[in-house]
């Protein structure tokens, strides 16, 4: 079956067992209390009698800085800081509890950085265009020009993204507080570990290849050594297309490098970002199919019904007012692991000068390949959850069945909801096949 | 997401801020009017009243002139003169208000250069085919061949499509007049002014790439000079059909040359042609959708839905009777840039002869393939308006779901409203894709 | 648009304007007679006056058969009855007017025939595949044993098909007699004569392919004569595979040929097969649209919906069983025309000896991509019809829509009405394009 | 038409003339009781004189046990037990009358050979790797590191599989329970019987292409003997991983040889295991779709077709269970087999060293394009009767029709039941010619 889900499954579930003893004792608090007493009357006076005897434990703040509500805004906050010390996504408020906190203005220290960067990106850009142009264009060569042009464009679209941002983070929020609600601390933090894992994993790996990358650039200067100094044969090489132009000197050099490491940064970030918004979307519809299977085939309401289809109409608008803000990333981000991939499998018929290189290059085409295959499984993923309720509404018993429900059913039968790029394609897995053949 | 649409709205609140004062003025005044008194007497009395306000300023004549009532008849009048320049299109009355002023004759002066030029056609391909067949025949020579017989194929079928235009412009005029109607000028003006900028940019652009290659041309006669004369040699060689066969004149050399601008102003006439149809059919369904918008959500009687879903059956109707008559234009279109793109992505592997054929090859390579991608667009935005409608269907709320909701959203649902090439291919954004792969 | 039907009916208004004065003046009057007087009653004393009328010209016998009943049995006679002659279809009866005339027997003398050229077949067959075994095996060079498995296949199928045959024909009479009945004269014979205008114009063109191939034959055995003899070099050359085994004579020569021309025309015949029974197919549903579009948009009883559902239903059914009974045709047919096109083009690429050969071989090109291409359009043309009533049920007012009208529409979109190939592939207008690219 | 089950159809026919008297008598017994008396009390009292009669020829127990109940845990029983030789599906009970008595435990001793075999796979597959990794990388050279690859993961799968396989047959004995009932032994017995001759056809042709493999490759050792010992000779080539690290030993070569004859069967053993779920699967489909038939076009009350939903339903949850478990190794499955085609198809270039390999390698060719196409089309045969339901549904008479018809009709049409690839592609009849293109 679906491989990462249930990677995750099998690490949460060892997470379950050695989760802090608080947070275990709060849910088990809370399940108890949610058992015996389920009359809403009762269950509001076990909130309040759950809220005295812990506090002798800690504090009412603290805790309530310890607790999740659940909410994308929430999950997504680190992830969004860590990309700020990258030049991306610069925002204020990312890490506050509600999302009206979010500030985006062109005079905020970070966006400055943000807008430097990007003109430091089209300086190098302008090298290398003027390097290839100079040289032969083969699909091979124009390798770098493709890289920073994407990065380019990325960038550009991310600061388009953080000025849309607060706003959609607020329809967000109002969608998802609409939603059935998960009753434990547990089912709520669910989503938030995910895209912490996806963003740590994504990270190391990008780190670790950067250091092969950089260990094989070392390890090939020092063979073909064009000055003594080997710091200076290292840059040269790694940053051809400015010393094409320029002279060497120190300060460039290390320009080049953190341009470099940015780019690298930036470049495995916009895949990042399509697989946490395909997280986020997707948990939402299973917050929903969660709901609906608990009430699976029982005798329900024409009301519950309507407000279900209701709940289910908000995501899908959400689904599409999120597409349409990052479509253009996932589009470049597909086309552009393709192109790699594609170079990378071209190159691999090449014999390689060292071991060094030969175990960066496999390391690299793996890790490209399995982070493509993430993205598409995640992104595939929401138009997966988003067809899920219709397993449901098959097992309506008859007398249930309503002008409501067929309206639902006819709905998700007929809608295609799904992460694009750019409407040319929806990110389906069945995708995956048309891609690879 | 849609770059063409988002470009072209971006042009228009550029052009709202630096429209011309009365016709602001007419906007607000109508919008203040509107907003003030809802009611239709009090409607009509503004409006009677407006026209005693303007009456100083402009004669009721020259007002009416002035304003547009946003059918796609007015809106294409230009088009289709500056078609009639170049032989295509022979037609009475393309700048009349109403349709019912059209007339197609054989006698027209205009049909019988169009006859003559196509006859003319016929020479100059019947040259082209006598040298292809006498040289070897491979993808790259039958070139000229291929581009010749389109342009024939084009001019009779745009004669054929000359002939049913009043009839198809009638049936237009008629289901435009029963769309819910616009209310301000700026909005009625929107269509028309979409298809000047594409008929305009469309235009420039193919002018730049034919002088493009004029200087290309004369660059190369220079070089490999058969003659003394410079001219003849740069007539010689862009008519070369010709002088295979003959020997070289003045007046054949001129006929060539005509010939020749002739032909590159129908090759780009055709997608054109097929974009202005697109616009024309897109804004159809957009005002329609403009509509649903307006009352999304709101509990509106059955019969509201019941005459939307008319209006919508008869637009999708005018969709296919256009389909059928400009069908075949799209085929040739299509197949013809396809060609078009490869022969010059095959031929882009060859070294340049100098700068001069540097830069025609690359301007003319991303002018087809940016002229491609915009017929794509275009042509596929109809389908895309026409799936619009669902949307709001959604959105209709639980007691105001009728069997007439339910029968219009299963409509949409089912037929597929597009574009078509003879049927053999659906014009949508899925197809780009598809063709690109 | 759709060239073949639309040659077809061009060809026909010209016909129409020649036809014979009796046929016109028999519809003329019927037609009077059906404006005069609308109810039945009338109708019954016109047609009986009508009778009267006529019988001076020519009496009640002659005048029935030359009426047409507008049946399938009855216009597919002469194609079966010339079917006959090469050995195929043996039946009994296939001329004549009721379809349960028609007898199969394993007695029959037609019967014998046909068994023994099926075991002269295979002779030929094993004598191909030991040339083929014993020479190397390339795309190329197993044609002829790839052409004479799919003859052998089809006559095998085809004598399964002719047992058949009778239950067909007698299922296809009684849905044909239950549905809404044409008028005129010209109506019922309009698919008779476009099955025979197909029958011809295929036969015409294998016949002129085939003069061909034995006029390029002889020029080239002319070239390389082994013997003296013109005519045993002719045959030996045409005959390969049975001298290569077998010494020279002119009985074994003669059996070659026969062979040879038999092939031939059923090579074309399982093609013509296809398109005949699509014709039929897509005029029947034809039959039931007319009658919908003479309604179309008037306010009908449920009964008239459910009737025609019904009529649709008992179509769909015959389309079922009549794939069934010839989808392995279907699929030898078209997967034997891609093949040869695929071995024509290869074969473009060598130098031709003669200008005969040349002419023979653009000449067998195209007549082989035109033929595939009719029967791609032609079977598709099943599935445009089994499709159209959906056009005519979405302009049903909206007092007339109830359950019937639904459950008609619901079952059109969703069902898959077309021919196909062994079910692998259904024959659609969007398979050209697909086996195209 | 559908070669596989018509083929099967024609056989069981002939197996019909022939099975064994009693069993004749059994059903003819049973059919007459069953057209006399339709009351259910006369049925019940036939049931028990029918006890009554037999009584003197065979004692009731060995009746039970001769008896067949017509649940697929039956069927399958004695195909596990096969496997259970091979070190797969280590489970007791397999051959039990009731699922219940299914268990697994990792005590049993089947269970540690099956753990031993994938243990010494493990090894073989790292001498393997370890062989690859110092050759050339190929797409040729890689094929054993494909297979055993392919095996291991079986393997594994396959022990995963058993511990679900109890669960599994426990939900499907009671959705069989629950379906309507065949009445004659015969019927009963179908599934049974096709699943055993899948099982022994495949069997016999996996034994004889090994058998045929072992004669070719001791033909070939006899050739290139680098030692004087034949049996040294064939052992070194067929384990070439082996030798190329360790020193000749025969228990070493006897292991290697076991391992491969094993490997041989596995590599079967999943193709059949798809082939005989989807058959599985089928049958159950067409249980229901029998019963359907019994009452097509007849007045059913509605709560007939709410039951007959339900049992759909039922049949539909099972499959999507059963998909995935086994989708992993259908994956495996497919990839697998396309890749050894297209490797296959790549050696039939080169020359064979002798009649034998060639007489091997064209069976081999063969008996895996034909392996492959029985997997594609017994899988497809699942999607193909999951939507013939609808077909039944098409002629509910108008008063029958009712919301449950209705709703069992959009569940068939929008839903898509067939057996998958990881959900990567479905198993449909269409998917044979996307494959092959």
């Amino acid at each position: 079956m679906r491989f990462l889900p249930t990677l995750e499954r099998k690490f949460r579930r060892w997470k379950k067992l050695k989760k802090p003893p608080l947070l275990r004792k709060l849910d088990i608090l809370f399940k108890s209390t949610h058992k015996g007493q389920i009359q809403e009357d009762n269950a509001k006076r076990a909130q309040r009698d759950f809220g005295k005897d812990n506090k002798n434990e800690l504090s009412y703040r603290t805790r309530q800085q310890f607790m999740s509500n659940g909410t994308f805004h929430e999950a997504v906050g680190s992830v969004l800081l860590t990309a700020q010390w990258f030049a991306m996504m610069p925002l204020r408020g990312v890490t506050a509890k509600h999302p009206s906190s979010l500030r985006f203005s062109w005079r905020y220290v970070r966006t400055c950085c943000c807008l430097l960067f990007i003109a430091s990106m089209l300086i190098n850009l302008s090298l290398t265009i003027y390097k290839v142009l100079n040289g032969s264009i083969t699909f091979n060569n124009i390798r770098p020009l493709i890289f920073k042009s994407c990065i380019f464009l990325v960038c550009g679209k991310a600061l388009s993204l953080a000025r849309q941002w607060p706003d959609l983070m607020m329809k967000w929020y109002e969608i998802e507080q609409d939603l059935p609600q998960y009753q434990t601390q547990y089912e709520k933090r669910r989503m938030a570990q995910t895209i912490k894992m996806v963003m740590l994993v994504g990270m190391m790996l990008s780190f670790a290849e950067h250091l092969l990358s950089i260990i094989s650039a070392i390890n090939y200067a020092s063979f073909c050594n064009r000055t003594d100094d080997p710091i200076r044969n290292f840059f040269e090489m790694t940053n051809d297309e400015i010393f094409y132009v320029l002279n060497y000197s120190t300060p460039l050099a290390l320009w080049g490098k953190i341009q470099n490491v940015y780019s690298t940064f930036i470049w495995n970030y916009m895949d990042i970002m399509v697989m946490i918004v395909s997280i986020g979307l997707a948990s939402k519809f299973r917050q929903l199919n969660d709901n609906l299977l608990k009430f699976k085939g029982l005798h329900m309401a024409a009301a519950y019904w309507s407000e279900r289809r209701i709940q289910y109409r908000n995501i899908c608008t959400l689904c599409g007012t999120m597409d349409n803000a990052i479509s253009f990333i996932t589009m470049i981000s597909f086309s552009n692991n393709l192109y790699f991939i594609c170079v990378q499998l071209l190159r691999s018929l090449n014999t390689m000068p060292s071991v060094a290189h030969s175990v960066y290059f496999y390391f690299s085409l793996f890790f490209l390949i399995g982070r493509t295959l993430a993205v598409s499984l995640y992104a595939a993923s929401v138009h997966d959850e988003s067809r899920r309720p219709l397993r449901y509404l098959r097992c309506v018993p008859k007398d249930s069945w309503c002008p409501d429900t067929m309206r639902f059913a006819e709905e998700i039968t007929s809608d295609m909801v799904a992460l694009s790029g750019m409407k040319f394609f929806n990110l389906t897995r069945k995708l995956v096949l048309s891609v690879s053949l």
